[in-house]
């Protein structure tokens, strides 16, 4: 993985944060403008939503052998989670932090733990 | 965004892609091997409740001000998307790689271009 | 509960099916055509979405105390599975045959057995 | 569809009442009272759940031409929906009742106008 791709999504929330209508982000303009004018149930619609496409697109890529539209959908569902993280002021870095914190074989073990409890 | 931070979810993928079972993986012993040899519908059905779960944590968070567990929530949507796009012969450089393509205010826009057709 | 509300799903369920193109559904005037004739994956899509609305309505009436816009929500998921079992040339009389036959104490004792299992 | 079917929420309702802690229900031994004994974020939980199976089930169906997993998953949707209004203080009365309110040609029209408003 490349710096410049490692990056994206720190660049993408950027953007988004730059769409906020406090930072001069027109609805009548940009798709996440219009999200953020529409506050947080619009907001976290789409994640219900990204998740039911991606679920029926993983579906759909067992029988037709083609999983484009899975990585499509699943980088929609990514993309919204940014919009949320900006809409409560946090961003991806405190999500991948997260992440790390149960990266390697037992922060993994610890969380089978903790769901099978 | 520091580089280990920033490799995070490279790092995760290949520790989830050593859980699967032609790879050693014990179901158990580990939470992704367990998810991994349940199949398709047990790791997709983890999509549709991190999603809800995170939705509800969201609305949590405007109540209590405290925006932890949204985040932590995330992280479990995100890390079985990881788990997902495994299971699906896929990495989470091909989602990023998706999410630059649409990076910057054209790809965004174009987006939205779209989704409002 | 009075007869002419306990046939509300079936009568829904046939006016629901009046709107299938083939039987003269117009999408240019019908939400029901206009869905219809998008597919199974427009309509999918929505029970994913009116869940979401449930769960988030049902979140803001704990805080309101009002549980009228839950009920609206509810309202629509079952609303969208009859368009859903209509697709798939199901009615909610199936439906109803299916929790009529886990009703009951053992019914739902076996529901849970087998959902702990 | 005859009567005794007609009135299965309702007496599923009564059911689910009745595995309510305050009137008796015992988490050891019923699933439902275990629900109730777990909150609003366990139950609306299922509803994601529930739902994310049934589109699943709906896919399935197109490939196995076999729906009777999609009724079951259905079913239990509107089960979960059930438990969910008896957490709320509601039942299945009060969601066919919006449904009857918007029966008919001009109901079904204006909730159509709403949604693409």
């Amino acid at each position: 993985m490349s710096v410049s791709q490692e990056q994206t999504l720190q660049r993408l929330a950027e953007i988004i944060e730059s769409r906020k209508l406090a930072n001069g982000g027109d609805p009548d303009k940009s798709y996440v403008a219009r999200l953020f004018s529409k506050g947080d149930d619009a907001i976290l619609k789409k994640i219900g939503e990204e998740a039911t496409e991606t679920v029926m697109a993983a579906k759909d890529a067992r029988v037709s052998g083609d999983a484009s539209k899975l990585l499509y959908e699943c980088a929609d569902l990514w993309f919204h989670s940014l919009v949320m993280l900006a809409q409560y002021d946090l961003g991806p870095q405190q999500v991948l932090d997260e992440l790390a914190r149960r990266e390697g074989i037992s922060g993994i073990e610890e969380k089978a733990a903790r769901k099978d409890a």
